[in-house]
């Protein structure tokens, strides 16, 4: 008889999949594999909704495999560890974010850059080493390699920090990398969604000046006076958009639809770059006179490796980088899905797993 | 009465010059200012034939003033230096290549790229300071101001030198800039014209291994027999495609029509470039998947600074790169302009100027 997700392993697990392209949510058993010699096993407590769980849930990206249980911002406190686990015991707080597992011998994963190995394995809906398909945070236990478990700072409260391990990293990486993070300097974010919040609170950390980018001035007063922006654009405005023309040092894109890329290349100081995070799924058209005559770059940047994941979250715990979330119980999975297609959220759905189960 | 082009400057000149959107060349009488205290006017030996120069005599960028007098790759002999000239004399051998002014005060003029001033002022079709039309090197004297001009080295012939004004510089900043000046890097280059070949050279001289990628196999004896080159990749075969996957440490992009930016991609290594030296006149489109899964960039790149084109040029003697091309008399231009346009040129044209108005 073939293997059911309820009986390929010998842990039992629950949660909320996904079964077809409709999207929908509904209570799903499954199970979860022994927690091998290297593993690490927890209970979740609480776990982020990022957009590309709306994607896959749908099969937007056409890779979904159903039924998915998506969720990659997963924390929780540790419940079982392998006997050579050597940095965890049970009890501890941690997390896991986008991946679990890479080749672990490519270039990449040698410099720690697990991110961008091209055979990295993602928290749900990839295929393990074991041969399986890996289900996400939507659910009451997890289990990963310690090697892509996160430790949780003790003063980083678990619920509003859990967006951190996708949205938190997606913007620290880049503002990291490509030198955004000196005092000083001006830092663009188009989009404010559950990552631009954040990319707000982590530039300012770095002791930026940071420019909120909108298609509409709906946000301005928000952007300043809650999230601490310190300039707010209407990019259909030109008498703005041509004040502010040239005086950014980076901007970060986190727009994940296609939209004219033009403006905001006129934004930036010669040598600048133009970080895209989010994926619109089609081409986006670069206008070519702009980055010719002020050598700049149309860049991407996806998520970070686990040891800048750890960075991050040490810095986020020292620094006070809290998202701004809402807090939901799992049956409100659907409905939450809805407003997010709508953007509205101020910035990031977590789910209460535990307190949701306990309920029951 | 109105002043001509023959009569607002006392010195007089003759060149070629296109007079409306046929792009069609002429003998062409006009007028050089006097040379000022700071100037130094120069005898123009030879000139090269860059793409641009077709562009504009044609209007196709929409900026072009006519008549209109092209050539921006200029070499010659000093002929008369103004009274606070300090680096230069009569007789010395110089160049003037795409620029012949800049603001001198912004922070791009302040760090020796002018090429990236927002008020540069180009060797043709520009407004000079003093508010008159400049023209270029298809002429017979040239004057610039002494920050502009470039000394010549002893042993690079200054007919085959030429075209390193324009096309050298192109090609030797970004290699410089994006750090693919190291020895043992894996360099691509797309489009074997003008810039292309000289890329390959000067490539070669930095010690890379470089690649050409062509949209066919015809140009794959003569890129890896007589210019150096190590690979020839044609862009339309998946396996040579897929088997070169994610080899490159950067690219130049030398090609000035649209097409396709995803299979170049590919070729990258992750963290690396696609550097973009020729402007098609409209957007290119990116694809997003490959840029965020590779942290790759699409980046700009135009010309040098006059600081850095005199580094290229003493680096192009020492290291005996050397343009290939093809000597051409002045009023064989309208033909040499027709052979452009078909790439039928290997690898640039280069009139000698001296010596087609000496025959007459």
């Amino acid at each position: 008889m073939a293997k059911t997700p309820e009986t390929e392993h010998p842990v039992k697990a629950f949660g909320w999949a996904a079964r077809d392209t409709s999207g929908t949510f509904s209570p799903f058993n499954f199970s979860r594999r022994a927690t091998g010699e290297r593993d690490v096993q927890f209970k979740v407590l609480y776990c982020g909704i990022c957009h590309s769980d709306l994607h896959m849930s749908k099969n937007e990206w056409g890779i979904t495999q159903y039924p998915i249980v998506p969720g990659h911002e997963i924390v929780g406190v540790v419940t079982e560890v392998g006997s050579k686990v050597e940095k965890y015991k049970i009890g501890d707080k941690v997390g896991v974010g986008c991946l679990v597992g890479s080749c672990g011998q490519c270039d990449q994963c040698s410099i720690d850059l697990e991110n961008y190995c091209p055979k990295q394995i993602w928290s749900f809906n990839s295929t393990y080493h074991d041969g399986t398909i890996l289900y996400g945070g939507f659910s009451d236990i997890m289990v990963a390699d310690e090697s892509f478990i996160i430790r949780w700072p003790e003063n980083l409260p678990q619920n509003v920090g859990a967006p951190l391990l996708c949205a938190g990293i997606t913007m620290y990486s880049p503002l990291r990398y490509f030198g955004l993070d000196k005092p000083g300097l001006n830092v663009g974010i188009v989009g404010l969604g559950g990552l631009g919040h954040v990319g707000v609170k982590f530039a300012k950390a770095f002791g930026a000046k940071v420019t909120i980018i909108s298609t509409s001035s709906s946000k301005k007063k928000e952007a300043i006076e809650h999230l601490g922006a310190d300039e707010f654009l209407v990019s259909s405005d030109p008498e703005q958009m041509q004040a502010a023309a040239s005086t950014l040092d980076g901007i970060i894109d986190t727009v994940s639809a296609v939209h004219p890329l033009g403006p905001l290349l006129s934004l930036l100081k010669p040598h600048s770059k133009l970080i895209i995070v989010g994926n619109p799924g089609k081409p986006l058209e670069v206008p070519i006179f702009p980055i010719l005559s002020g050598r700049k770059a149309v860049v991407g940047s996806a998520i970070g490796g686990q040891k800048e994941v750890q960075e991050m979250i040490d810095f986020a715990a020292k620094h006070n980088v809290f998202p701004d979330v809402e807090m939901i119980p799992l049956d409100y999975l659907n409905t939450a899905m809805e407003r997010l297609l709508k953007s509205d959220v101020k910035y990031r759905f977590v789910i209460d797993v535990a307190k949701s189960l306990k309920s029951k």
